[in-house]
């Protein structure tokens, strides 16, 4: 393992320093060191700074050597408990792994950061370590959604249980999924779906379909293409790679996909061990089960991003095992290597002076601002 | 096959006459009458009023003269289509076979109506026809969801697709979610839950905290335990009974259930294929996937019930063949059977008295009025 701080390749490779959150995670410290650990030898460009209870931390690298090169630790006395009420642990957690995690970023020592730690309480304490981006009035949480499109997931957001969005907010996190998916998955031209109860023009609540008229206003001018309402049933389905909804609609929604595959897994245990000969057919079946369960793997999908902070902060599941918070570490590290927060709030930038235009007490056929020309449209390509 | 009207017992097996709009599902007449067939190969005690075009059903009955014997058919001249706007099948649907389905029931010729049509516009329809119970103020659609609950399912409304709904909206959810419970599945203390994003007491929207409030204050006068909040994760989990929610937040998750469970489906389908091994796995496991597939049919738990209306209207699956459409007329008819139509009013009066209690500006030591006493809170167990 060797430092590649000093190669001559201007993007693409250079290394990056990530934030972790070593506490607060269900599976405790060691799930946390085994996946940096797993990610550390996949991946040389890496490297860590983890925040956290050093008594703990510190014996788990001392085995693991190569990772302990390119780790540093910061102590930390308090942790945030994961049913602790975020305006608490606001209040206290000063002194926690969590916030010394995003302050890490917000300082500039590290490019993004990463916690298994209890959500509401994340999203709190992000917003008021690393801001708000210039326009962006709700942050929101994404996630990915196994899917039949290109990328093989779909992305949705919010799903951060925020208690209501409005309009310009569904506008905002429909500029902000699309800078998700072409910085973390490399996708030009992202469909954007926004969730309703019917695909008809007519269905669902009077701000969707205000949304959708300013969804479909910005499209062509932040690439992306808006394909209209989706359902529930057209998540998994490849039609749209990004499904913009509420923080309650999109928490709810996540959280039924969940038990309803939790609920066939187990029907699906109980059917082949109902009868010897069922029995026999589950060991031929066994690899075939194996891929299936590959595929929809919660660990392999962990990761939900915070958009709309002036930094990137990826938020694995609570219950992430070292396979959990690697793939965690790597999408937090693919965004940070594509310069997507800087990418995003450009684009959320063009978005708002689209807006501005619009307005009516100014002059439609103005111009737009000359700097939104420049740093807009194409701003966030993946490299 | 005979007639069963004049048996003496006075409850539980006599005769039932359910109304049928034969019309506007995706699969055509013939699938209705199907389904007609089936239900009345197995009960003897159900009779039809079937209403649609008579030159298309009379053919599909003459082939079935055991059939023909119990069913009365009424010509209609107009069908609903799927994509037809609910106020303007108001407007102009007089002549078609959904109003006259519901017509028939308002009428009092027949106990429930069934259809496999639009569903916004037989909502629409049935508030028009039935009118609305005194003290709904939105009647909800309730649908069946598959849990290892004592009853195989639990009951979550509203899924129709409303748009708003208050805390007290939600309270009458509670109670008519409970009503049906008891006379559809014989579940004598219902347990009721209010979806949310979270178990504990601060998450989510205000009118959640109220109605988490009221639901409680109501739930022992109305013979139901209420557990607090429950998660998506929770719906099949067998620890709930009765999932309220507004009908938009319900509707998204039954749609997403369905394409997770699709999703899953078809990604098994892709596992079994993959290898010319795993194809044997296949065959020894097909007995267990039948098994698998049963369980979670949507065909066997077929029937979204309307609740809060002056009569009973099932709501079949508009794709639904004739397994679909027997299963929709099952459930129609042990509601019928249960008188639940006049259980469910007398709960709803008998919440709705709880609450006017409650008032500030009435006595609230005042004994609740003698006809509630009488009406309420056991007026609906199950036979």
């Amino acid at each position: 393992m060797t430092e590649t701080d000093d190669r001559a390749e201007p993007t693409g490779d250079r290394s990056v320093v990530i934030s972790i959150d070593a506490m607060g995670g269900d599976k405790g410290v060691a799930a946390v060191i085994g996946g940096m650990q797993k990610s550390a030898q996949k991946n040389d460009a890496i490297r860590f700074l983890v925040h956290g209870d050093e008594e703990q931390i510190g014996p788990l690298l001392k085995k693991r050597p190569a990772l302990a090169a390119r780790t540093e630790i910061r102590h930390t006395t308090r942790v945030i408990a994961m049913d602790e009420k975020p305006s608490r642990a606001l209040r206290s957690g000063k002194e926690s792994s969590m916030r010394g995690a995003l302050d890490a970023v917000s300082a500039g020592e590290a490019t993004v950061a990463v916690s298994c730690g209890n959500t509401g309480a994340l999203m709190a304490m992000s917003m008021l370590a690393l801001r708000k981006v210039p326009g962006v009035n709700r942050p929101a949480i994404a996630i990915l959604w196994p899917s039949r499109n290109e990328a093989g997931y779909a992305i949705m957001l919010d799903v951060g249980a925020d208690i209501r969005a409005d309009a310009q907010d569904l506008m905002t996190y429909a500029v902000m999924g699309a800078s998700y998916a072409r910085n973390g998955f490399g996708i030009k031209r992202p469909r954007v779906g926004l969730l309703n109860v019917g695909t008809e023009d007519h269905k669902g609540r009077s701000e969707l379909h205000e949304a959708a008229e300013l969804i479909a206003g910005i499209a062509d001018r932040s690439d992306f293409d808006y394909i209209g309402y989706v359902e529930g049933t057209d998540m998994p389905s490849g039609k749209v790679d990004i499904i913009v909804t509420d923080g309650f609609t999109g928490n709810v929604a996540i959280k039924t996909a969940e038990g309803t595959a939790k609920m066939i897994s187990r029907m699906l245990r109980d059917a082949f061990q109902y009868s010897p000969l069922s029995r026999i057919g589950a060991l031929f079946a066994l690899t075939s089960l194996r891929r299936l369960q590959k595929r929809i793997d919660p660990r392999r999908v962990n990761g939900g991003v915070f958009l709309g902070l002036n930094g990137i902060v990826v938020k694995s599941h609570g219950g992430a095992d070292a396979t959990g918070v690697s793939a965690a570490i790597k999408l937090a590290f693919r965004l940070a290597q594509s310069g997507f927060s800087d990418k995003l709030a450009a684009r959320v930038a063009s978005g708002l002076a689209v807006i501005s235009e619009d307005r009516p007490d100014e002059d439609p056929a103005a111009e737009p601002p000359d700097q939104t020309e420049g740093t807009g449209p194409k701003a966030d390509e993946a490299p």
